[in-house]
């Protein structure tokens, strides 16, 4: 395999850098900041919008100067939905890469951006609004896949289903309770997610190197031209929220996986032959190159699986920041490619139940088939207790005629649960009202943000556009 | 040593369980049960004046009944705060535990306390209450640090100390800026913990195991008489939520030790004798079996270790659920250690650093001695900047003359940094209404869970002591 | 539950250490430390000989003081074995428990045992004594499961079981070939645990605080004293290896850990009456406190959780240690707790499969019953393929026509699979002396190691009793 | 940042599979599989030549169709080289994707190579034949470092340095001791690596799905082609290596990463103007896009991450097996981005820190500079103890009189340490044997295995070619 074995280089430098250093501290970041163009021309043209507010004679930039940048930045954003914008080695980052091209094309003006900020808060800032973005269609991703789950579950609220602890038959239940629970699941994590979202939507910038600057910015004009909740106060603990931000976020997905990847494992059982109490759609399954019979759930398998690399980048993550001294170090460069991929990988599992969701065949025969006498036994005892036997007692009667228990209808049994949460007694308008609340919060907060990304955006030029 | 090395003992059974198994399946749970006593005798208290209110002919049992387990759950709670109460090794748990002696000491009525719940839908409450206590004596710990840091950076507004990037010397900083800087991580962090708090306040009990019961229980009722904010709706989803609140309330833990392990790096670092910042108070070092010259920080290095160690607790809590089938799952039974050693190991750490802080000497002469003149060189740049410089050209011309950078006066160039979160720009006040804030709910919700549990605890009996 | 509230105490001091800070430094060493009793007294031994033979003159011990410090060794061990030695809070952690002990009985001849030796190296020391003794224990456990499972290959060597892919049914495979799977796989992670232990088969002391001493001490004597391999030649690496060592035993427990829980997962999943291959033995299951029918494989759902606490203890020790500045650092501490849960569980885990693999029933009927006609697709395919037809083009004939394929005899598919570690190919001889030769192995060392400590503890008054 | 919104695509199919799940089942396996491509050649040629050699009549293959087949795999092998060969979406792998371009060149003879193997026994075999090649460059690499240090160590045997415990002065050590601690730690290491290399160089080809072939296959002829040491023998356990043998390299990987970034923590800290003990060469450092004197240990500060990404990426290849069924599942494709990033990761900073041990400067005047008195104040104990005084006793009167310490010569404080490992008895040519060991097993090692492959991959052909 030697040919693949990559000389051992003498090693030259770039500039004043090995350029060994230069691979290995650039890492993948070139590649992955591509993800953050966006918000890398979004969170300079607020900078300059602000730089050029400043109380200073002469002022840091003009308006007309400004209108300039700000057009500019936009033919960035153009260039790379077109897929056109390149980030070289020698930039290092998307930050150094955009204050290139504007001194490239604006000469002395793009020297003048960079004022009053580094570029720890810049990739800071940058990744929040990223995050932003990417929160908003994750909830909402959410919502589809309870949505879809509620929609099974009220189809099947009234088919029987074994329900299992220790994975062994316990008690009757139904695919109504079973569906909702994944659903309720949901929307329980998305609590922990828009918390998440909360504490993102914070502005950063002002930080500089983490200690602030000698000269009379304006922290909250940025906060407000990007939409964003509220300023970080103290500039040093601005940047300690780096890395910290990204954890939470990674956090909030684990638990979104741990969620999904439990279900998965349902339906991986569950359409098992042994039990066939489903079909998945047959366009999700994949077969061998070996066995011409097979039909493989891989889907589940890999999101079962990726919830394992979810959870590990939010573990790796946590301990980079782990007692590292205050102030930036560079071991945060590392949070960057688990947080992308952490964030990607949950968005991806979530948006692939979703049709297998849809497309799930129920069989019912299979599901009433399994209902044997011993799932009822519970109930006896309970029968028993509602006449005046106590608990225990009646238990151990039951535990002792245990060959002797009959079967009973699954159906009546599931109807008779009438407490609230039991397979009688769920309240699916209480599940709707909660989502529409959902939709309705991503909703609003897009609005929000796109309003005030486009003011934001907007020159003389672009409103001449209009007109 | 094979002293020390266990027989290979026969097989023995107790019961029809082999002792062995017995052993390993109960683990360390007769300990650990221990600290759960109190929320189990206030769930029972609360399950139980539930069954009595069942429209049932003839009632589950009578108000008298009801007095009477009442009261012997407060005698059992009497003899735990005395060390009395024990858990056998045959009772298994602290639910079977309770069970016994009630049935031991009120025979019949102890029989039927049972009815309508499993030991699954118990521990899953207990867990619940111990947590809703243990979390606000918590945020409580982390805004008595939060004061302590807050009062430090008050009085060291305007002490001078080299802000550091990568550890190197960066800019002029404040110990006002960096203290205040970990205080605003604590209230950052109890955002975090104040959802785990809202998320953990709610009521399982009525899952039974996980699928309801053919009983008209009052799922709601029991979460009034607990103080609980809401009844977990779907049973199984209730069942679902174990582990998952745990991890929710490691997950914070987690990112609390962040925050604390960073300080704890800062003071380890800026006491050692090559920086002589800061003293730690004398009574918190320790010294050495073989060096007698030795005052080691041990405090603070164990906190960084144990913030890994509460780390890995939060990730296996994750792992264990990770995949696993619905219903409940016996592997459930290992998140309950991680889960009270990563609470205790959280508040301990938080505690022990209050005491370090408020008794840490400044040393004001060696911060100053570390200002050399390449600290003021961005302070340099951006002076010529405010005078109408392009920032990068600025750079690039200090950036030639390093050599010849002078040094500033350090205090003046803190005051000189006034934009809001800068060394002169720290809203004191804001963080004091803040950190009032959390006090208040603290102190509200700890009223309303103890007023709860003092009328759930009330016989007819108590009121009499009243009298 | 106020009443658990610990009190917020005043700071009082226990000689120069605030109390609090001693309880935080010290956790729970003082019971963890009683596992390293034995250990702390062999190598406190080795240590008192190695000084008395120093060139010094006076002797810094004589000979008669030797023997005295060995006789109240061997009286700390005898009280340890009888549960009456103590190691007290002011003591701290065992080292200092024992030399105070020494003091107390032995007057100025306790005051010079520690010299030219610190507790880091101590604890060092210790570890590896305690797990050399665990780690023979360990490999024997291991050999003992694996002839568990040997023979119960042996005996369904030709008991056909649906081999499966994707938890789906895949093709014929056998009782044999699934229970020797699992043995090589035990014989393949004792290679890692070997190795493990040959890491660990070394002499750290000598070391000091990391830095050596200006004294004659002859490590080597130590070494050969102790029956260790080798001594580790740097005394700053020494230092380094402790809680590498540990780790290492970790990763090692890891493997062992993944092999284990699969097979109880296994376990599980047969044993489901779903699938009804296997029965589990039934003083191994455990009931339900509310359903009496029951009977549930908690051992084998708790090894699975265990496995993940075994390797989250593993990912935690390498977190405390990555990053950490050369020399001792207290952060080491932590790293006991996990080290010697993670080594007991592996253990018990290890131990309780055994009896119930030996306990297995297998149900022949049930495994035969799940070979329906797709099971052999495949077989049809490589027979095409023998009789010259392409593999790919038999596959895709044999996959076009699945609705007819016949249903063969499973007895005679794993019959025809004769090649080398399939079905019909199974060495079980190789097997054999494999594990011969680790048996052989384990006894060699054990051997040696107690005749070097029965050599190292006897003195003229112990030689005097065997006459 | 809408435009970065992928549209919810309508759902489309793919032969018979969903397009989304096509692209979530591929995940990153296109791009990944083409590190693989040689050795996927190299186990399929051996593969050809062990089915052309079975006894059946026709022959699978003939000796002139195995000539073409392994002539075509080396036309693919040098298409790779050049960059030329790709795997298509809709290949999956780099198997179908050599298997495709051989039946798009050969017919008929590329139908038949997948006789008697499946994709899982081919990429077990093919990651293997990877590893085994890029261990021991690994191995190399580490030796490389060791080197490095050694010189270094040798070269500053004498130069004294501060020994410290709890990062906190101690006592004397010297710049030898310190780096040559780092030595021997790779050394250690590397026997961890080696057994990851041992375990990892066995065939595992032959287990077809998991469960064997009813073919004559000869998989002891596969392994001796392919220069592997050994057959797995159990097929079913050759599939259960799958992810384990890939955790273990990760393990080993994890033992490496946490030598490294302790070395690097000690480069950072010794670095530091505050100690000013080394200088890093100055082409290793990097500088800030804000403050312009900055040169920053970046490279150092990154390996200290990167070790935490190669811990997380063991950690959660090992949970992705953990209680995972026997068989092959598809969640074992996730083990391989974090397999193949672990290993490049490892090797990039292995191979980075040693142009900067070679580089780095020696402050031999800031090193004795730091020699306060105290650092002495245990060498004054045991000068009293070698006169006779009890250990205990002059450590107390050492500790009484600490502020009386006189400083005395570092010099001859570290050359009166002569004991083994000691800073005056380090054995260099010890050191230098052991690496030599080392050097010449790879040596060894490499040359079998590249006689195997040019041996297999020689056909008449290219016989000829060296006529």
């Amino acid at each position: 395999l030697s040919n693949r074995e990559e000389a051992r280089s003498t090693p030259t430098t770039v500039g004043a850098i090995a350029s060994d250093a230069l691979a290995y501290t650039a890492g993948r970041d070139i590649e992955l900041d591509l993800e953050l163009v966006v918000a890398d021309c979004l969170g300079t043209a607020a900078h300059v919008r602000m730089l050029a507010g400043m109380p200073l004679e002469p002022p840091i930039l003009t308006p007309a100067e400004v209108d300039q940048v700000i057009r500019e930045l936009g033919a960035i954003m153009e260039d790379h939905r077109m897929g056109r914008f390149e980030i070289q080695l020698a930039d290092q980052d998307i930050h150094l890469a955009v204050e290139r091209r504007l001194t490239e094309r604006l000469g002395d003006v793009g020297m003048r951006i960079h004022t009053g900020r580094s570029r720890n808060d810049q990739v800071a800032l940058d990744l929040r609004l990223y995050a932003k973005d990417q929160l908003l269609g994750w909830i909402e991703d959410m919502a589809n896949l309870t949505a879809s789950l509620l929609r099974l579950a009220r189809q099947e609220e009234a088919t029987p289903m074994v329900g299992r602890t220790h994975m062994q038959k316990a008690m009757p239940s139904s695919v109504g309770l079973w569906a909702s629970a994944f659903a309720e699941g949901l929307q329980d994590d998305t609590v922990v997610v828009t918390t998440a979202y909360e504490l993102n939507d914070r502005n950063p910038l002002g930080s500089a190197a983490g200690y602030g600057v000698p000269l009379p910015i304006d922290r909250g004009r940025v906060t407000r031209s990007l939409g964003l909740r509220r300023t970080i106060h103290n500039v040093l603990h601005a940047g300690h929220t780096r890395g910290k931000n990204e954890a939470a976020i990674l956090q909030a997905a684990g638990q979104v996986m741990i969620t999904l990847s439990r279900l998965s494992q349902d339906l991986i059982l569950f359409s098992m032959p042994e039990f066939g109490y489903f079909s998945l759609p047959a366009e999700f399954g994949t077969g061998s190159s070996i066995m011409p019979q097979k039909n493989n759930p891989d889907v589940l398998e890999l999101l079962r699986a990726r919830a394992a690399r979810v959870l590990g980048h939010g573990a790796t993550v946590l301990e980079i920041l782990r007692g590292s001294a205050s102030g930036y170090n560079r071991d945060l460069q590392e949070v960057k490619q688990p947080f992308l991929e952490g964030i990607a990988m949950t968005r991806s599992s979530t948006r692939i139940l979703e049709p297998i969701i849809d497309g799930l065949l129920v069989h019912r025969d299979a599901l009433e088939r399994a209902f044997t006498a011993e799932v009822f036994a519970t109930d006896h005892v309970l029968d028993q207790v509602a006449r005046g036997m106590p608990f225990r007692e009646a238990y151990h009667r039951v535990k002792a005629g245990l060959d002797d228990l009959s079967r009973q209808d699954p159906r009546e049994a599931i109807a008779r649960k009438r407490h609230e949460g039991a397979t009688a007694g769920l309240d699916f308008d209480a599940y709707d009202r909660r989502l529409e609340e959902i939709r309705l919060f991503v909703r609003e907060e897009r609005e929000g943000f796109e309003h005030a990304v486009s003011s934001l955006m907007e020159t003389d030029g672009s409103k001449g556009h209009h007109h």
